[in-house]
């Protein structure tokens, strides 16, 4: 399949004498999508039930006829200021119990079923108008789930819609209280609607309490969006998207993507590097105007897996955006790079976020590929380069990895109430195992927690894993290759306490965790092969043959032949050495790269990215600072 | 004119019996001007309706008697406790929604008619009774506007008054709606009352919607001011004062200050230094003792603007204060250099705070002339010192500057709410401009925004400004001078979006600001001239001459003759070297001063301040630490 | 009399059927006592009124007849789910007024009359059934007063609680406007219900308002306490306990002292490593695994003195916990070596916490001497070693110290609220100066701040003692050793107010405070020893000789023979030499430990201590790390 480029557009914001310029100005960038819609609600139905399609009609007319396919969003992550006199309960609540007022964006609460069916009205409608237009090729639900925190909401509406899940759930609170162990400090409860959401508790509440809350603030989102796909399904059958952000772990997006056809993202490399990535500030000053190399590459393979193997950025920075605390404008040529880095690993297409920056309202300092005056913004060019490159290229295909990592969003959850380490985060852990394979230039497919087969890997990681589900587990036991799983990977009951006898409980795994420390970020654990733990190490037991030890002579990796488990944290280096070491034992080929090199392989061909400032060498090459270097495989 | 010292005193503080000997040692010490009465409402009416003048007719009589001239306050900064139970939501409110409660000080709401109506009702009261009265020579009104955080209120009157301010300056939803681009994320409103307060939202809430806050907050804090005055002026022709703050830009000064007849602040050099002035704490310790030698000259430059030529300070520091995050003492000599680097920038009066230092409540631990048991404190000496040197030395008056700054608040409120880089800040900017020209040995004039003449200067700097008013825009045509605007200058429409075509718009200068570029603290665009911009950096473009560039080629300097853009924000060297340039070029003569040493000129004399804790040359003397020299011009 | 061991116990986690084994294996490991039932309020009352007290009468005959001395616990930090809809408005509430809700512990209001009522019933129903229970050798009173914050609540039975404690304090509104300076800022009330709690004010409240807060909270807590002890004083004979916590001074602990038989405290060194003692990063890397190595014996001595000579371990940290911000394991040995320096700080018994470790609710990730699947974690071994050991060991007595060191509650309310330097902190300063003292190699006695009788030392430190009590004046005048007292001691009234004349006021020190200052980190002021003040410095007048003087001349320390004032805070070298000095002077014998060794006195034995993780020398023995050296007298 050929890739292919699209772009953000906003008709409701510009004249409309104007559209037909940019239509014919986007083809002939060589763009084939256009987005619209997503935000547009006051505008399609200004009063309650005063339907105002006509300017969309004209709008998809006028896009569609100059060639290109709409990607038509649903309105519902902003419903306009008359939404809230009819349902002045649906604004959501923060941890403190202030009511999150209308204004800006996503005012909605997810467990407010009044609102849910407004959403599956406004779906209906559009569904029933445009679902078998023949320029609206694919649609978008919603806008980024759970931007600014909206997972969570602690209004009475969640409260109610806790306890109702709760009821269903454990059928009796004597069962509640067992499962997770109220006893402890009196916590039991007597009826369901005892049970308070845990907010505001004089300390923590108790674990499995958060988990529940957790669980079910993120099946409301899969409900929510669920609604809107029903509606949708009934009038068409172009696919049904949505656009994840990156780094966002409180709803379980595997989920989420069961229901829909294609996963999506907004790629932000520049806006995400300096507070969402680790790193010290003099780290990541050698990729300010590039992004951190690894945070795009994780994000694709993850809603990759996501999509069921089908993959979208639904919106591509082009230039300095407004919301990081710093915004540097890109490299010249970053706005290419990171299209043909989605490209290789497996997006169909990249729509570049937004045609025309908006002169106005709360991003008006976020680029555009035209500047609010029209002219071209820097990355139009580059756009029309990647338009240019694709045509002349053959499809490329997405190559099956050697390697599988393990990625579930309950862990993420578990690991954010019950960190036991300051540091200790989901998404971080995961992000360093893929970083160490990533650096030693591999490509990594992602898997979830529920993989039944493992069986196209020579090597799979498993970090941090709250519980392996019984279909992993079987998975792991059918491996041919080797698994390395750890730390702290099933070292849980499916309600957050510890199993006895104590995890894991793998068959044929003898290697028990005995006891658990978390480190300051000072100390260490020295290795045996010079590299060592940091954050995190754990007294491992067992019969298992010893592969790597502390220098005072612990387990660090312990296990057998196929199946290992990883007694620590490894640092960046540390990591490194293992995954060579385990790579050059199952036979994968790594490379040493220099730094700010990245490559990945794809069914045809092997990329070859430069995400450093200067030029590096490849080959017999060099590859200029922001270069894409391909060449068939 | 000659210069005056005064004191700020509390005669209901101390016994009746202690207020004569006060008096005398206060006239022995060389006092003119003795401060009374702005937080002794509880005293003059301690109950609805009772007023008992009779302690306060006495302490007038006593004090005058002595010789002093009084500044009699009105009492409003400090409602009693009886006010609240007659308007029980004039309390403000923060952010968060809470209330804050009696207990301290500024506990009222600019936005509540009610108290508003209490104030006019006390100054009229006052000024009845005292706007005649022969010792009184001037009124404060109310005391510190905004300091702690109270010029924005998020109660419900502030909700209502904001509103009908709305529809005053909108005349209709529509129109706010297009002004606002509420199009954006559906944020249209169909009426006025359907517009809250912009706190609490989802995520950050429309740039205009903020901005219009800030202008309604800033307009009650000036209609609050305006209604004493109205009252005082008809029964006194006294000059009427506020006492300003430093480094408070939440209400627009220029405004205030165009109802009154003096402008004073309350100065704090070494209160200040720890956390409200940029700086490393290495930096920082070399003017420990000291303050920032630019401090106090910015405030005394803008605040001398404000009151149209007429500047006090109300309030200087004499020894260790209570409120910042440390309290050291001055270097022995500063409570004298401090007074005169007022004086030699144009303050009439330096009224030190306060006379005894109170042994009770929230303040007793802020020294004063006078310790708790009445001894004398190290600044009564100086003080001493500064009125024997005042009786010596003829009128210097003020001297005309070459240079001039313009200041806005708007631009404030605008950079505050759209930052763009976590560290732009309209002051910083604005003082590091200053400091630049200080460093130079330049006086300085600060001119407001709507400054229309600026025949009188050679240089004129206007960093930050948001949008150029009309008649600044004619007299920057009408400068014969070199005028340098930018970063950030006129590149705003009035309601805080961008304006189509690109800023800034000013006739001849053929120069846009075509992308703009926020920086992390470590990152820096290199300079031709090996200066280098810190935080910011905006991409000029058009067919000006380009005065200087960055190492890569792009424009840092560009214009015409007369007016020229700094496309960026230079580090404390470069600025240095652009304003030695601009110097030169315009014949202003410079100085390279050693660290710590500063000049300012009078039309009679050049001052010469040492700030730094050793001795200083300067020309073939030495001058110690805290030492103050003059020389005829 | 002979050390014991003991530990903490939850027959209520735990079947039945594993009672006995548990209570066997515990008398195996050489352990006395066993605390329970403190958290079971669910288990004895499940629902109003309903007893079921079977379960734990079985308890305590099990364990009881296995040997064991039984702690009984009284319920009340944990009440059930049914009081909160008994009593709705028992909760506490936060700061920012926000209820703090059921879901975890601690969840009432001490000033809840009404919750109050319900704990003595509770005591009452205990103290009838197991009174008398021979088993039953003592009892706890709740649990860990104060922790999660809960000593202040802003609630409304708070505020009328508060409002009362007034009126009876100060009678007339008059009365307490003048005893705290209403004046100030008209902040005078006209009568007790106008008074509110001192949270959410515009700026600070006034601080005798603080103060005043303060005093009734801490007040609250000795009220709360004492009706348990009256009620268990009806029924039993054993001794009552509370466990204190470390570093908690938000209540007298004296004054809850007073109604108690025994002081015990909660003992975690390495949970409070990180982030509840002062050190950088760095130096606590050195005892990340230890605990820092004054802070167990300050708290042994401090509470041995709130025990009126009797101290208890409640709760000893065996393994890694899991509420600091991060969790390492002990170093091998530390275990043992706790408990002996808790012994040799006159302990009578020390019990782990806990018997075996939870996998279930907030603390599952906190070691026990067992691990959640019963086998032994390494603390187990340990306690058997102590055990075996004390059998072998005479009795070693608690020897009389040469130095005493002033602590004092209120003090520590007065600088919360008056820092006037924001790193100034009462227990700070106190345990700067002991840990000064122990470095010296010293035995230390704590003293309350009403200590009439210092007649067994020859050295007394009182820092930071804001009004000295007409008692402990008394004593100094009598006093023939040497006391240093100072920085910041005496200097105010009982009202937080400065005194007239300044203080401190001794009969025979002319040496008075005539200045403060405060100092950011970097600062400091160089004393003629080469030693140096930092944080804090304090200009000293009078006649007295002046001992020490900093380099520009002004006094260190000043006094006379016997009484001496301290005019700075010493940093660690400079403490170090100036106790050196004393005890030379004094003739008391001190030490140069190597960094981490220490040593304490018993009336037989000297024990020395190595807290490093390597070995360090001791006379002519080498000391293993976390090794425990004890030498006959």
């Amino acid at each position: 399949m050929k890739r292919t480029l699209g772009v953000c557009y906003y008709p409701e914001h510009w004249p409309e004498t104007q559209w037909a310029d940019d239509a014919a100005r986007m083809v002939a960038t060589g763009l084939s999508w256009v987005r619209i819609g997503e935000f547009a609600w006051s505008r399609m139905e200004p009063s309650p039930g005063t339907l105002t399609w006509d300017w969309l009609d004209r709008a998809i007319a006028v896009l569609g006829e100059a060639g290109l396919k709409v990607v038509l969003g649903t309105p519902t992550a902003t419903p306009p200021r008359w939404m809230i006199d009819k349902h002045p309960d649906m604004l959501p609540v923060d941890a403190n119990g202030h009511v999150r007022k209308f204004g800006s964006r996503r005012h909605y609460d997810f467990s407010h079923l009044g609102y849910r069916e407004e959403c599956r009205r406004i779906a209906r409608l559009m569904g029933e108008r445009y679902g078998r237009n023949p320029h609206v090729a694919a649609w978008q639900i919603d806008n980024e789930y759970d931007c600014h925190d909206t997972t969570l909401s602690y209004s009475d509406d969640a409260k109610r819609g806790f306890q109702d899940w709760l009821a269903q759930r454990y059928q009796s609170t004597d069962a509640l209280n067992r499962a997770w162990g109220n006893v402890f400090w009196s916590m039991d409860y007597d009826t369901f609607d005892q049970i308070e959401l845990p907010n505001l508790t004089v300390t923590e509440p108790n674990h499995p309490h958060q988990l529940a809350f957790r669980r079910y603030s993120s099946d409301q989102v899969v409900a929510f969006n669920k609604v809107q796909v029903d509606e949708l399904r009934k009038h068409t059958d172009a696919a049904l998207i949505h656009n994840y952000m990156g780094r966002i772990t409180t709803f379980d997006h595997w989920k989420v993507g069961n229901d829909l056809d294609i996963a999506s993202w907004d790629s932000y490399p520049i806006g995400f590097l300096s507070d969402r990535i680790e790193g010290t500030p003099k780290e990541k000053q050698a990729f300010l105007r590039q992004g951190h190399p690894d945070n795009q590459a994780f994000h694709h393979d993850l809603y990759r897996a996501v999509g069921k193997g089908r993959l979208w950025v639904m919106e591509q920075q082009p230039g300095p955006v407004n919301w990081a605390p710093y915004n540097p404008a890109p490299l010249p040529g970053m706005a290419r790079l990171w299209a043909w880095e989605a490209f290789a690993h497996g997006a169909e297409t990249v729509c570049y976020f937004r045609w025309r920056q908006a002169p106005f309202a709360q991003e008006q300092m976020h680029a555009g590929l035209l500047r609010p005056d029209s002219e071209a913004a820097p990355a139009l060019a580059e756009a029309r380069q990647v338009a240019d490159e694709i045509a002349t290229m053959p499809p490329v295909g997405t190559a099956q990895a050697d390697v599988a990592l393990i990625f579930d969003y309950e862990s993420a959850w578990a690991w954010d109430i019950q960190p036991q380490g300051a540091d200790f985060d989901m998404f971080r852990l995961a992000f360093a195992a893929y970083r160490a394979l990533r650096r030693a230039g591999l490509n990594i497919d992602i898997l979830p927690p529920d993989a039944s087969d493992l069986s196209g890997y020579k090597l799979v990681l498993a970090p941090g894993i709250m519980k392996l589900s019984d279909r992993l587990k079987a998975a792991l036991r059918a491996f041919q290759g080797l698994a390395l799983i750890g730390p702290r990977t099933d070292t849980k009951t499916d309600e957050l306490s510890i199993p006895v006898p104590l995890g894991p409980d793998l068959p044929g795994l003898d290697t028990k965790v005995a006891l658990t420390e978390s480190l300051p970020p000072l100390a260490k654990v020295k290795l045996q092969d010079k590299g060592q733990f940091r954050h995190w190490f754990e007294h491992l037991e067992g019969e298992d043959t010893v592969y790597l030890t502390t220098t005072d002579g612990r387990p660090a990796i312990m296990g057998g032949k196929n199946l290992r488990y990883l007694a620590g944290w490894p640092d960046d280096k540390s990591f490194d050495q293992i995954i060579t070491d385990l790579c050059k034992e199952q036979d994968i080929e790594t490379h040493v790269l220099p730094k700010g090199l990245r490559i990945r392989d794809t069914d045809t061909h092997r990329f070859v990215f430069n995400y450093a400032a200067k030029s590096l060498p490849w080959k017999d090459i060099t590859i200029p600072p922001a270069g894409v270097h391909w060449e068939s495989r």
